[in-house]
């Protein structure tokens, strides 16, 4: 069993749990949601107004921070936590994300992945142990495994090597990891897309090295949500129930609930955060795309539903203003807004599992944010 | 006498004095520094965060506004206050310097200004009933006139001119003013450069008009300091002391305790929130260029005399990380400090003013500021 996750709720109609876990640094409920600060802060916000919008825990890029400031600099100011001033829980990616997606002349072995940094060019090479390390030194609260995984679609034969490396690459993470005496935890991921075998054997694997936690990769990037779902219920059917899940970059509400029922525990996305950036943004009533003119006389609220600062204090005529002239404070009062959206569900989310009405809590919400546009 | 203002302490070295002016909005306690919000918002700031550092009021540009929105949706939006949420006192510009700065095509004439828009080459005609007709309508605490000013250096015979023009419109914009029933203010702004006679000119024109409140203009734009105050002391002889005078543009602590020194009241700049998002940081120990790979390692505080959220909570290592990622927390922790740097500065101004201690904190002031680089 594993101390720090306990279940306190199930939703008897579904997967769907309550939980906390323990961190060095605090407590995380769960289904959690932790809002992106890539480079040490969910962008347009205080780490004060995060806090008071109730996120327990913020996930960082540690593929940005090894670049730029770098480990040594982050040792050297007292670890992660100190560096940015954050108190609470802090997840780092491993890297590897954004090593396929930003970087150049990537070139995978079983030794690790070499690449080009993105900024400089400089050749690097991180191994499954460096990714450990190196977060093991910033001191994050969860640190995530080096993992491959191909672009979506591609064969079943591209898939099992990335199954089998990533699986590889699992077992010397958690040698790597073994060799400190922490509290932090390192969590395994999984790979093998939408195939069953070779998810099943993806996460067979990692259990075998008893992760304190377990995320799905590869998930989300254009494969049926038929699929996706049912690959959620075969891990649902594998996974120890006393470890925490992690379903990685996936942000839309109506495949959160859907993940939450198939009882996942922790999800990240930039979705709030970026479409608050480009004036996208979430209310009760679908959504609203801020620099339409319609609203330019428009003297309500941006959700009447809604208790954020942004809603409280301002009108749609205002925020659109704002937008439309591209004023950095557009970006903080839409933030605000999307985060409070987000973060909000996932408070209702939490309750409506201990209190026995998920599943109404999530026909609502699906028929809700599957209006892409604001009712009229 | 004006009831809206007055004096409730006087410097006894210098003409320097302490007041407070009544708008239909609030008091504001003089010398007052105003932060710019050009388009209805201080650059990376919520209005709370303006508040809670202090700020009594803020000017905002009508150029802007009278583009876009524009007065016909402000109005509709019930008033500039009712559009941005903003409960306390605002003052605008009469839309003069921008078209002048900005707009193209400026052709200027006994009638007005015509210009064309800098956004899409709209010719627009402002004339001085204009200029005050639109903020009536905006519902501004404090209006500006339009005026009139060269670029600097110029001919006297040029400035002749200017001081012409501006003294014509000054008397068309209280006629028009003189037609609304309203307890907003409308100030008049002198011209004539540091030319001795075109400024007493000026002066004495407007004071037939019996203004609210007098603002120096066409000044801080090259000229030599010492002929600048040699103005200031020119008008302080001629001004009525119980009017509020705003000195505009000026945004050095230097020459600011200087102007308030000759019995300046109102200050206005973009200094410390433009450089605030260029990473030029004011401390008490001289400015801080916090790029600077020196405090990559710096786990420090800004500036260790200062309370404010940035200083309180934030390494300069952490300043240096997100300005240099170009990240827009960084532009709004760095304006909160720089804000709050100057609204502190006008808060022991005040408070010097009435307990006899100006000199002393000028003194200390001007030796602080002139540190163009931090003290080692």
């Amino acid at each position: 069993m594993n101390a720090a996750f306990r279940t306190t709720a199930r939703d008897p109609h579904s997967a769907a749990r309550a939980g906390l876990l323990e961190t060095p640094h605090g407590t995380v409920a769960t289904p959690a949601f932790m809002p992106v600060a890539s480079q040490g802060t969910v962008k347009g916000l205080t780490h004060a107004q995060v806090e008071s919008l109730g996120a327990d825990i913020i996930l960082l890029n540690s593929y940005h921070l090894f670049l730029r400031p770098g480990v040594e600099d982050i040792e050297a100011l007292g670890g992660l936590h100190r560096f940015i001033s954050w108190p609470k829980p802090i997840l780092t990616d491993s890297g590897g994300f954004q090593i396929y997606s930003l970087s150049s002349l990537v070139r995978v072995t079983d030794e690790g992945v070499r690449f080009a940094s993105h900024l400089d060019g400089t050749k690097i090479l991180l191994r499954p142990e460096d990714a450990v390390d190196l977060q093991v030194r910033m001191g994050t609260d969860i640190l995530m495994c080096l993992d491959h995984f191909p672009a979506y679609p591609c064969s079943e034969e591209t898939m099992k090597e990335s199954v089998r490396l990533t699986g590889l690459w699992a077992r010397r993470s958690m040698a790597a990891f073994a060799r400190h005496d922490t509290r932090q935890q390192l969590w395994g991921i999984s790979q093998g897309g939408i195939y069953p075998d070779l998810r099943t054997r993806s996460i067979e694997g990692l259990m075998e090295q008893d992760f304190a936690g377990y995320a799905y990769g590869g998930l989300g990037i254009g494969e049926p949500k038929t699929r996706l779902f049912e690959t959620l219920e075969l891990g649902h059917g594998l996974l120890p129930a006393d470890r925490p899940r992690y379903l990685m970059g996936m942000g839309y509400i109506e495949d959160i609930v859907e993940a939450v029922a198939r009882g996942v525990d922790f999800f990240d996305c930039v979705l709030p955060t970026r479409n608050a950036r480009n004036g996208t943004l979430f209310t009760s009533r679908g959504r609203v795309a801020i620099k339409n003119r319609k609203y330019a006389r428009d003297g309500g609220p941006l959700d009447e539903a809604c208790a954020c600062y942004t809603c409280r204090n301002f009108s749609r005529a205002y925020l659109r203003h704002l937008t439309e002239r591209d004023e950095i404070t557009a970006a903080v009062l839409n933030t605000v807004h999307n985060l409070h959206f987000y973060l909000d569900i996932f408070r209702k989310i939490r309750h409506s599992i201990a209190s026995d009405s998920f599943d109404s809590l999530k026909k609502s919400l699906i028929s809700n944010v599957l209006l892409k546009e604001e009712m009229p």
